[in-house]
């Protein structure tokens, strides 16, 4: 039932223990959704409760915890036996009395886990405030210490089976970008837009369908336009406004994310512009992205031709993007920015995004990339510019 | 731009800061993005990044704290003037040295509301441990306390123009559940079926659009019916299996959920019975429910239809439902169980589930209700039985 076979995920494990032994961890406790499906192979919309993988050097394969009600789902889809799977009663649901991080500690009690180095995955979305103290209090025995993003700077570097499946959620970006395209047309609503643009990213191609993504599509039109992260309205769109469209296909879980901007009615000067210098910011980046370079010097070949052009991009040109669950598509390890030096390596992949947001209005243009042995490859294939619809 | 007028914003911060009064609560930081938009109108697909509100009983208004790139997008949906509107810059972004808390502790000190007793949405997807503990190092003469829901607790009731809101959700809802039942077809892929929901609801209705709801459609078929949380493959629809689906309409982030099982083919007599069985748990639910009554009486009326057909519903029979974005429509607030007094009072909602999960079949029922001066009241109209596709 999970997309990748045995050898994936135990090779998955092997490459985590080994950096956790590097890091001197003996156990570790992965809360975010996406590392628990790359572990464990575990895929549902339960994680609006508490639930988590457990990685230990002691341990073969990995623990799944989670609801009880979530044990079907957890046997349908991970990789694990019945041995490794526990599952919580609902008394342990949004309890004032009992916490799921208590019955994890329980868990690793019984598996001889609760001393030595254990690690949690501190700033992610799924571990709160209140499980960390439950853990510190449950676990007096261990040393609670940071995982930082250990598994998400794993799994940066993909196979090529994941790649495979980035290749397809590609696919189905392609056709989800052209949807929006064909969807924006004056008088149509932004929501009738979007209702198209969802229905082809769960369509997908004749041969696979699509997955729901990590973020909602976001088409901003107008005054909006300059606002990235606001999503649709009921009004139509108009003649004379750009829209700038966030939007990707998703397979398994993996993002191909893509961004265009489509103006209805000819484009004012100062768009074509915009859109002419963030086409060239575009492709700096892609021509500096090769092994060996580093991502501050990706940002700053993109940054060169901002500057040229009279701007300075003040958030980043692009992040690690693959494997995820709501809220975010990206990775939150690699971003293209000044101050990262993460040297890039094939198999990696990118959200490149060098967009412009202005006072009250933007411009923008990305595409999912892979570093191969010797550059990058785009996994899009759609036309780079400015989509007037005259 | 927010969907209420200031009146109401204005009458939901007293309230708020009263209830903050009586638990000794001086300032309240927000993470929740439900409870960001319930506040500030905030609404923006941002909470991959971490925002606060903040509101305090020296301020007559809450803050928004958050990524400068947002800055433009709360301008546009907050209620707020710009001189409560605070962002921080990229170097705070998923940054080793920077976290955002430290921004947000600067604000406070600001702002003089460093001191005293300060509250934190301590079990909140959206705090991380990384947020809490960068807190307690940043605000050493505060002393931090857990909110423990206190927003969602006074939000719990909702007016009549937020009821006003649940029922457009709740229109889009018979809608959405209506397209998935033509949907539903042998040889029709699964994800196909689920492109038309998503579709409906975004679509809405002619008068206005929707929005996307904080969870996934759930429809899974077959063997998979027994994982409530598993979303949906490629494989076809087959006559013969039953397809329980958990779908939702939104509107302005307010849900109304509700669920049906559909089978394709003639009903097995086993299947018919439980749909039975849950039809009557149902029923005994909304005839349970009127203000003055505990939550845990309506779980038993419930549950006593289900000891009198040999069977016992282990998780709970329904929760309260609202404004909310992803991971869930749910408030975490009360639960239909045993060990729940809450009260119910006029303009309490919920999402009434008496569903059974068995080995590897289930049926589920359920809509979303509100509580009135004399009863309850579900929101949507759709016929309360299996549906049989012949």
């Amino acid at each position: 039932m999970p997309p990748f076979d045995k050898r994936e995920y135990e090779s998955r494990v092997r490459r985590t223990k080994a950096a956790m032994a590097e890091a001197d961890i003996d156990t570790l406790i992965s809360t975010s959704p996406g590392n628990m499906n790359w572990l464990t192979g575990y895929d549902g919309w339960s994680f609006y409760v508490h639930q988590m993988a457990v990685t230990a050097q002691k341990l073969d394969r990995p623990l799944w915890i989670g609801r009880g009600l979530d044990l079907a789902g957890a046997r349908l889809t991970c990789w694990l036996g019945e041995a490794e799977l526990e599952g919580y009663s609902d008394d342990y649901l949004q309890s004032k009395e009992n916490h799921p991080m208590a019955f994890c500690a329980e868990m690793l009690r019984a598996h001889g886990l609760d001393r030595g180095r254990i690690a949690v995955e501190m700033d992610d979305w799924y571990f709160t405030g209140l499980a960390l103290d439950t853990l510190r209090r449950e676990l007096p025995n261990a040393e609670i210490v940071d995982a930082e993003f250990l598994v998400d700077w794993v799994r940066i570097v993909k196979s090529p089976a994941e790649i495979a499946v980035m290749e397809e959620a590609s696919r189905i970006a392609e056709r989800v970008m052209q949807a929006a395209i064909d969807a924006i047309r004056p008088g149509v609503r932004q929501c009738d837009a979007v209702a198209e643009v969802y229905a082809a990213q769960m369509r997908g191609t004749e041969k696979f369908g699509g997955d729901y993504p990590a973020c909602a599509p976001a088409m901003p039109m107008g005054e909006m336009a300059a606002a990235p992260h606001f999503t649709w309205t009921d009004a139509p769109f108009e003649t004379g406004s750009a829209t700038n469209m966030e939007l990707a296909g998703c397979r398994h879980r993996y993002h191909s994310a893509i961004c265009r901007t489509v103006q209805l009615g000819p484009a004012p000067a100062k768009l074509a512009d915009l859109a002419k210098l963030v086409g060239e910011a575009f492709e700096a980046s892609l021509d500096a992205i090769e092994p060996g370079v580093t991502c501050e010097a990706v940002a700053e070949a993109c940054q060169a031709v901002f500057r040229r052009g009279g701007h300075e991009k003040p958030t980043r040109m692009g992040y690690a993007i693959g494997l995820n669950y709501p809220p975010d598509w990206g990775e939150r390890t690699a971003s293209m920015r000044a101050g990262d030096r993460t040297v890039l390596k094939p198999g990696m992949a990118f959200h490149v995004i060098p967009a412009l947001w202005l006072d009250d209005w933007g411009y923008i243009l990305s595409e999912t990339v892979v570093v191969t042995e010797t550059g990058c490859r785009s996994l899009v294939e759609c036309p780079r510019e400015l989509v007037v619809k005259t």
